[in-house]
């Protein structure tokens, strides 16, 4: 049996950049099921909407279509349950992984909203901009000049994340699990869409990052970074 | 047996008020081991000299003593493996909380530094004035004037810790783990030692901190409030 999921692609097909849809790429990676990602641009409303969102990731899984990477998550832990555990039995303890996923978005956008313009599909373009200036309610442009000198800042207010992995290689311990995951995505989103340098060489976080670009035999690592 | 516990108190010896002792508190009680906390100033560092540490919480079990309240957390699991796990047998993803829950004690100090001068027993008054201007690098007055207006900027900051209970009672899922204890420190510090409200009626995090409260017949409730 083979899952699909509606993967979010830019005008390089191979350019995937959703932090939401890595979160479930390496989930299912972690229950060791085989996947087959379809390209899906923002504006393919239509194709997901057997799913009732209108938002990647959306997996379908023996006909059954789900939405929103949580949800994705909580089913695959429950349905799969003879495959290694994604929240090692505590799925209430990984669910601040997701939140904090959530605010990194938020965080890093300001950064690189204009390098993730420039990698959406021509199609997606005006679309992207529409929604997300209205979501931040001013031009992308001004957005990014206003941030320009913040990076330190963003790098400070890392420290609870930076903290927690210095002395274990994974957020999940001895290994990773979804709370790696979750965390995984918007620093692989800033790596597929913008060449900016989010985290220092030195940075613990850096090497936890590379240390997740690495699992899966290069999941991560085999796509086109910017 | 019995545990002791080196535990900060201020003036008044009911006031117990380290954000750090509280997590220690509500892990033994989780552990159900019975504790007689002996109250400590930050001035009587010689009392803990046998940990090897100048700051509380300091345990002593069974003779040995161990002090930081991550290390004890720890030991607290290994050695009574027979009572309800702190950790949901998942300690690596519990890691994070101590890191978030030390965030908020920098993240609220600002508001409620002159409020802890006031509550501190009158021979830690000097020595906690100096030590904590050393750390924030300007006079405690100036540092809370600075962040007078800050209180909205400091609660839309919680947003992720927000969404983390949106769904759940607790941090841990339907029950407390060390997780909840760990955050529940710095608002419970705060609660101890300063008038300040830090949560509005109507924030998802304030329920969690009420049901905190509740924990254990009231052991966070039957404190002093200030």
């Amino acid at each position: 049996m083979t899952l699909f999921l509606y993967d979010l692609a830019g005008s390089d097909e191979r350019r995937r950049f959703s932090p939401y849809c890595w979160r479930t790429r390496f989930a299912l990676a972690h229950k060791e099921l085989a996947v087959e990602t379809i390209p899906w641009r923002f504006t393919e409303k239509e194709a997901i909407a057997p799913s009732g969102q209108t938002k990647v990731p959306v997996l379908v899984d023996d006909g059954e279509w789900i939405a929103d990477s949580w949800t994705i998550a909580v089913h695959l832990e429950r349905k799969y349950t003879d495959r290694p555990s994604l929240f090692a039995g505590a799925q209430g303890l990984s669910k601040i992984y997701s939140s904090l996923a959530d605010g990194l978005v938020a965080s890093i956008f300001p950064f690189v909203a204009l390098d993730v313009l420039s990698v959406v599909h021509d199609r997606d373009v005006e679309y992207f901009r529409k929604s997300r200036e209205e979501w931040v309610g001013k031009p992308l442009e001004d957005l990014v000049a206003d941030h320009s000198s913040g990076i330190q800042g963003f790098r400070a207010n890392l420290a609870p994340l930076r903290a927690a992995v210095a002395n274990q290689p994974f957020f999940g311990g001895d290994r990773p699990l979804y709370a790696d995951y979750a965390l995984f995505g918007p620093f692989q989103w800033a790596r597929c869409a913008s060449r900016l340098t989010l985290l220092d060489e030195s940075d613990t976080l850096r090497a936890w990052f590379e240390r997740m670009l690495d699992l899966f035999g290069g999941l991560g690592r085999h796509v086109p970074a910017c």
